[in-house]
């Protein structure tokens, strides 16, 4: 990890307190182009009421509309928790050049928990990826959520 | 296909019509309730310059809203095109009940061509599927806006 992808991942943490904040499952996110981060965004599935509101979906949109433009290219996502199949799709579809992720998700990551993202063949664009970046920060800020509820 | 399947998915084929004469690739669906549709909606990829506005994002936002509930358990979906990895992971999370494309995409595809969804362990919920209603109609369609674009 260096300092660059320390400093992005810290920003989407802070987006990922926010959600704990709102009584959201914390998980942040922040888009960087050329060294400056675009859109911040957290998961807004319970506020929003809807499932496609998580915290990278949340981040593209705005990314999109700050750029005028689908297409991501030139873009990294920072994102707390390793994306699931549906935001996984979205980054595919949108053409962002890396994610970094913070912890795994064993149960519904999608880049290289529960699919294996680079295994599957024929999509029109492979992001880079790597993660593990202030994993420990990221999973105990979920962990305590969790511990809240019950 | 029985009655009712055709009568839902001539409803997302109307949608994608809609798509067709907005210059968008034409893909349409529809969200069914108790035998009423609840949403509809068509690929907005384009005009709202985001790569998350699949006919799929919009219609599961539309129904959620008008149900304000993120779970859509017990609502069924029709789409004229096989659900990318998005779409089918945004369904997934939806707790739609059940799937129902019109024609396969091969390269695309996440419920039975490029992806096959049913080999996917761990999910939290899998959805039934059915395609080929409707197919040539939805193909023709498809075929008939790239080919204009040549």
């Amino acid at each position: 990890m260096n300092d660059m992808e320390k400093k992005y991942m810290l920003a989407a943490y802070q987006e990922a307190l926010k959600a704990f904040k709102e009584d959201e499952v914390p998980i942040g996110c922040v888009i960087v182009k050329d060294g400056e981060v675009i859109a911040r965004a957290h998961n807004k599935k319970v506020k929003k009421n809807c499932a496609v509101y998580h915290a990278e979906i949340e981040c593209m949109i705005k990314a999109a509309r700050k750029l005028s433009n689908w297409n991501l290219k030139g873009c990294d996502l920072y994102v707390t928790l390793e994306p699931c199949m549906m935001c996984t799709g979205a980054i595919v579809n949108s053409r962002i050049d890396n994610i970094y992720y913070g912890c795994k998700d064993p149960k519904g990551g999608a880049l290289v928990s529960n699919i294996r993202f680079k295994r599957i063949k024929g999509l029109n664009h492979y992001p880079g990826m790597r993660g593990g970046i202030m994993k420990e920060e990221c999973s105990e800020l979920l962990k305590a959520f969790f511990k809240n509820k019950r």
